[in-house]
């Protein structure tokens, strides 16, 4: 049977929900190595509309996440709140501003943020059954909010980004400077993050990085 | 310098934009045989918004087929009206319903369909110019729409649908039969189209058939 891997969704454009191109390279590599993707997000409304033209935000416009989010998954998505760690053998977060605007509120209150609480909900899951996780971009920094109160203290990348990175470290987690192509592994919290577009100025140097966290992933179930 | 290849979107989700795998999956081709990808999209509404999650009209919204395109090219894109032949060496279309809703009206006239007057202005220079073109998915029946009153009778794919290539061939182009990992070529023609998603089950189908026609699309500048 094909290893099961939930891909956590956050709306769809890099300004306002997951970042497209992490998104699809992330589904991409997920079967391209065997395994199934199973595409999940949040029913809840956006923080916010950003126009991708003008990168202004779109006032008076509301968007649903998981409404979004089905837009990458070609309608193939479930509710997060619907979905337990036993259902899935790992577990992977592209990034976008999606992931800290919508899936825990990061983008404003930095490491005072709160998360989504079934986001949160499934990830604690994961931890406690010592399964798998892998996160891109800005996503470590959901992570680390959701690991901030526990007794693990994950080492995470975003990449080299001294402000994110401190306040990553101000909620607990450690941080590791990353090139865009590579990954850091944590074999004890079992959470393998790049840093995608924190870092990446091509698609191809992105894809490399997201190609390698996959393949670690799957090699960690 | 880089090749330069034309990207033409149609908004961004498979029913009622650009399918967004295949877009992304074209995007990290171009980028990884080393040229250049050049987004752009037409200025108009989409023809409707479909609610990705439930498959229903969303009556009453209404989207902008650049400003969502812009999602899938993160802000980097221009108006097809400002495009020239001479500005790029080759150009593809990804498909999804948006190319047979947005760019011409293929998915509610068939054969008697009109392309979006900026769409066909640049496809006729690509033509008059013997540049090189690429459509995947449901993008070839945008083609066969804009050749349709010309001398030339492209043959072209979609895969193995009758009642879609019956439709092709009423146009004026000839249709030939193609799994979903392949590619026809006409090199008369300069053009190069695959199955994607009209034929595809899995993403990396899809995604090695639109990796071929990048490939051979290069290859003919």
């Amino acid at each position: 049977m094909k290893k099961r891997i939930g891909v956590v969704l956050a709306g769809c454009g890099v300004y306002d929900g997951s970042e497209i191109h992490e998104a699809v390279i992330t589904l991409l590599a997920i079967d391209r190595n065997g395994a199934e993707a199973v595409c999940m997000a949040p029913n809840v409304d956006q923080m916010h509309v950003i126009n991708h033209l003008t990168g202004e935000e779109a006032k008076g416009e509301s968007r649903n996440v998981l409404v979004e989010s089905a837009r990458i998954a070609r309608g193939e998505i479930k509710d997060i709140a619907t979905v337990k760690a036993d259902d899935l053998d790992a577990i992977i977060f592209p990034g976008g501003f999606g992931a800290a605007k919508n899936l825990c509120d990061f983008a404003v209150n930095g490491e005072n943020c709160k998360v989504h609480p079934e986001v949160q909900r499934l990830v604690r899951e994961f931890k406690d059954k010592q399964k798998p996780q892998g996160a891109v971009c800005i996503a470590p920094a959901v992570m680390a909010g959701i690991y901030k109160d526990t007794d693990m203290h994950p080492t995470l990348t975003i990449g080299n980004d001294k402000g994110t990175s401190g306040k990553i470290v101000a909620m607990g987690s450690k941080h590791q400077d990353c090139a865009v192509e590579d990954i850091v592994i944590d074999q004890a919290a079992k959470i393998v993050t790049s840093p995608a577009y924190m870092l990446g100025k091509s698609i191809s140097e992105v894809a490399e990085g997201i190609e390698k966290t996959v393949k670690e992933l799957i090699k960690m179930i």
